[in-house]
């Protein structure tokens, strides 16, 4: 089993994602940390709460940031995910409440009870990956790894999703990102170049729906709004699986093909939010230069995650 | 018979689109402006006139700019294209001398008098066509289009080949390509995304040398420098067709396929030089909004492009 910490924004993709991890025999969950991102914090956190006491999760919540480093607080995307973050169905309130320990301090505690052991999953923004650097910038070298969801090398004409050239979860602190791909951590990015691969068709949605028990209908019934918002930008063949993608990639690494460099951000200007990575021979680049190299997905077999995900709704 | 004005800095590659141009039953030279890029203005002047000199040209040669709008000068990539420019073949100094008429006034004059029939191919930095914009903002308005040679989508891979995200041409003056996309006259892009996938291989340029007269001869002479370069970084098919690909467009356009949209220039920061495109769906970009679209090729028959070089140069 390998021990994560999910750090999340639920969202619906977030939702299904969670469900994942849950019911993954591959994955030891260690936490749940939330961030400000598809929602605001305080409906972040309670939708977190709200999953983990609905389906009985043993993980404790940790409220993280509800404010990213330097870019000021742009509007939720309530028009993907809800205005309750979930799709619109209106969760009752939790009875759980959110652990008293900050969400980076509790990664910064985590990565030193079990040095080596944790692999941190992080699907929204970065803030809270970048406060624990903050604290304790020495736990970079005591994790076992990082995998994000976000960015876009803009392979494949994927250039973004906020901006042409900017991914949602990198734009809305892209400062945090660039602190989390500078440390010395080994950093996997799996963004658009892969994740508007691996699109969620409805009838796999329905198996989902009908052999997953209480989980299966949940996914089903909260990716109906988010489903929705994709068919009305076009997509005819599903709905991306942002958030399940970098899963999938903690528990079968060999369902995607990387390429290894370093990775900056983009701070300022109309390229803010960019991920941009050095990649293919030794010629040193100045902002770029004395950065770890890190792994971005280029490639993926979407077929093979789709299966991975069904297949552990359905256990 | 398409006219065209022909805005170079020789350099290897240029010289080997200039006779393509000159030896092309379909192009019509009205003019070659030069400006400062592979080597400095004085070098890139020079280069024009001895070829024209050599291969007993009607065009006359305009001398342009020596110096980017803002951005300083950085400096010239004599590894790439050899002190001289032309891959170190030492030029005897030509007898016939650039027009005392400035390149941006001799572009503008051109489109007064020919409206609609221009089409402006400009292989090296923008910064002539933004100085023409500068003196005479209408004629943009006036000219039949516009073909750039340089900048990248990042498709492929190929993301830039002076930093992981900028093109040279569009480096050495990011402010005069941020001008020339946004302005109203029907730009198309040649950028890495296609001309990495033209590669001239050795078999080839051999038999244009053996073919074409004094012509091929030259091109493969001074070919073997750039050949070399291009050789020690690890190509092992050839070397890019670069600034003969945006020829074979303004020749052949149906070799390409393009998409259309807004592109902006990043003009500072660490993306500096990149070239960004807004395309797919109408959502409005902020920094994007109110540009024209224009055509950036994401595609091309490369073997065509190759055939068709080969075919002029030894008819």
């Amino acid at each position: 089993m390998q021990k994560i910490i999910f750090d999340t924004d639920p969202g619906i993709d977030d939702a299904m994602a969670l469900l994942f991890a849950e019911l993954s025999p591959a994955i030891d969950l260690l936490g749940i940390t939330t961030v400000r991102g598809n929602a605001d914090i305080e409906i972040t956190t309670r939708n977190a709460l709200y999953l983990t006491e609905r389906f009985d999760m043993a993980a404790t919540v940790y409220r993280g940031a509800g404010q990213a480093l330097v870019v000021p607080n742009t509007p939720v995307p309530d028009f993907v995910h809800g205005e309750d973050g979930l799709g619109n169905i209106n969760p009752e309130p939790p009875k759980r409440e959110a652990s008293s320990l900050d969400a980076a301090q509790f990664i910064v505690d985590q990565l030193r009870r079990y040095p080596s052991e944790v692999t941190l999953v992080a699907i929204g923004r970065l803030t809270n990956l970048a406060h624990a650097l903050e604290l304790a910038p020495d736990v970079a070298g005591l994790a076992k790894a990082v995998v994000v969801m976000g960015g876009a090398l803009g392979r494949d004409g994927h250039g973004g999703n906020v901006t042409p050239c900017a991914e949602a979860n990198i734009y809305g602190d892209p400062h945090a990102a660039d602190i989390v791909f500078g440390a010395a951590w080994p950093v996997t990015m799996v963004g658009l170049d892969v994740t508007m691969q691996v699109m969620m068709d409805e009838a796999r949605m329905q198996r989902i729906r009908d052999g997953g028990e209480e989980e299966g209908r949940f996914v089903y019934d909260v990716s109906r709004f988010y489903a929705d918002f994709y068919r009305n930008t076009g997509m005819t063949t599903g709905f991306p699986v942002h958030d399940s993608s970098a899963l999938a990639f903690v528990v079968e690494p060999e369902l995607f093909t990387k390429q290894t460099g370093p990775v900056r951000v983009v701070c300022d200007g109309i390229a803010i939010g960019q991920t941009i990575q050095a990649v293919g021979g030794d010629r040193p680049f100045e902002h770029w230069q004395g950065r770890p190299a890190q792994s971005v997905c280029v490639g993926v077999d979407a077929e093979a995650v789709l299966a991975l995900y069904e297949r552990t709704l359905c256990s």
